[in-house]
């Protein structure tokens, strides 16, 4: 196959080097920036440039930029795309993306529109931090939106080949529910965790716990802003639930009543222990 | 030196296993739980039981128990202590160890009294979790409370000798208020967020950051709840201030304001990136 990729950031990038180091497809690779798309060839995330001349010959095209930009990135390369072809992205929310591909597709039923979301990332973003290894047994979320049963196998394939676990088949709605409290929540608690007085005293006393908390404190404001505002509703609502449990411990505190204290703190090691061990869906 | 560890849970155990890989001292040590003592000599954390007979012959003993046992245990065994020895304790909370220190010493004059907390530990407890690898290259704090500075260098090379990276002296105060963050609210912070009502449904969607963010929030909890209350007013302080801190991307949300919730983003993300980088003390 061929495939496409627009935008090779952190994920853009990380896909094209795999999909360069495990299989045997082409990798056409654009980024708007210049200098990027240069060190994508040099460090092997693309075969070659993604032109007006390939385009056609493209398989899928994976478009991997911020949320808002998508719509308008589709639609720049969509009228050069083959019959038969899949447009698909790798935006972190999926509600937007699902309608704009709704309304794209009606001019364009001949393509398949499938939504994706790699369940992988780091605190650093750019292609100078993308890894051939950062698929490796991590899931994918797949939010189908126009597309047969049989290109939703070639994108399964096309995902488990390349290093994933599974393609988890979602709805927008689900997976944007699920992933305000999976990613996005991790990301604001982190960041307004490391604003403590006591942060920058840390050195010498503190260890895996601290490391753990504040690891993701560092992100891209830019696109987690996006992320988060055009998700706001959803990560809201899980925002205000653990602020309202985190008020409950400090109540407690301020009571000095232990046993309440205890049955919280038993409550939540109880409930990690048998959500890991069950692994309830 | 014979060394005594009584209390051989996650933390005892494990220095016992070091002391004995990687040092020629004598290992000595006791439990509450005669099963967990047995096991201590099988899987090589102890030479032999700590007991009346070898007790006169530590030259440290350590305390690693829950800290409102601490005092109690440490009366059980200083009688028979020798002059010139030292009486450490391994607890997470140092104020009130410090106190039960004072009070003893004065009745123990030839006894050093030294508070110490290994910066290392694991979402598990007891002796089966223990490792001799726990503490390489973590730090450890000391609490110096009566003891000269020869004792505090012996004291200090012995946790160098066994792995960590560094001593870090520290008062009893100054201890249990960078602790009340680093370590005491990343454990309510993971165990509260743990509690949405979306944890069940993570399996396919989620990454490293809600691995992160829930690994604590599995612990023991009578041994939390014990050093958390003890430390309550410090950490009521903090976890306050997380709220308060958590309170104001809600209200950004809420608001929809997009350069609102940029900027808290890119304030705690800079901060981050200039805490890891800086190592402002």
């Amino acid at each position: 196959m061929n495939i496409g990729i627009v935008g090779l950031g952190l994920i853009g990038a990380s896909f094209g080097k795999t999909l360069k180091k495990v299989t045997e497809n082409k990798v056409f690779g654009y980024d708007i920036n210049p200098d990027v798309l240069l060190k994508a060839g040099l460090v092997g995330a693309i075969d070659d440039e993604l032109c007006e001349a390939n385009l056609p010959d493209v398989d899928v095209l994976v478009i991997s930029v911020y949320p808002r930009a998508f719509k308008e990135v589709a639609k720049a390369y969509l009228p050069k795309m083959k019959n038969g072809s899949v447009l698909m992205d790798f935006c972190g929310i999926k509600r937007g993306i699902e309608e704009d591909m709704k309304e794209l597709s009606v001019e364009y039923p001949d393509i398949s529109f499938v939504g994706a979301h790699p369940m992988a990332g780091r605190e650093f973003s750019g292609i100078d931090r993308s890894l051939s290894t950062l698929f490796d047994r991590a899931t994918c979320v797949v939010v189908p939106v126009k597309a047969d049963i049989f290109t939703l196998e070639k994108v399964r394939d096309l995902f488990l080949t390349v290093g994933f676990s599974e393609a988890v088949f979602s709805t927008a709605y689900r997976h944007d529910e699920i992933i305000a409290f999976t990613s996005q929540l991790c990301h604001i608690v982190s960041n307004a965790f490391i604003k403590s007085p006591m942060a920058s005293s840390h050195f010498g006393f503190s260890a895996g716990s601290y490391r753990d908390l504040t690891r993701v404190a560092r992100l891209n404001p830019t696109m987690w802003t996006e992320l988060m505002m055009d998700n706001r509703d959803l990560l809201k609502n899980e925002l205000d639930g653990l602020i309202g449990r985190l008020t409950e411990y400090s109540k407690a505190l301020e009571d000095g009543d232990e046993q309440r204290l205890y049955d919280l703190l038993k409550e939540g090691s109880d409930l990690k222990i048998s959500i890991d061990k069950g692994k309830v869906r």
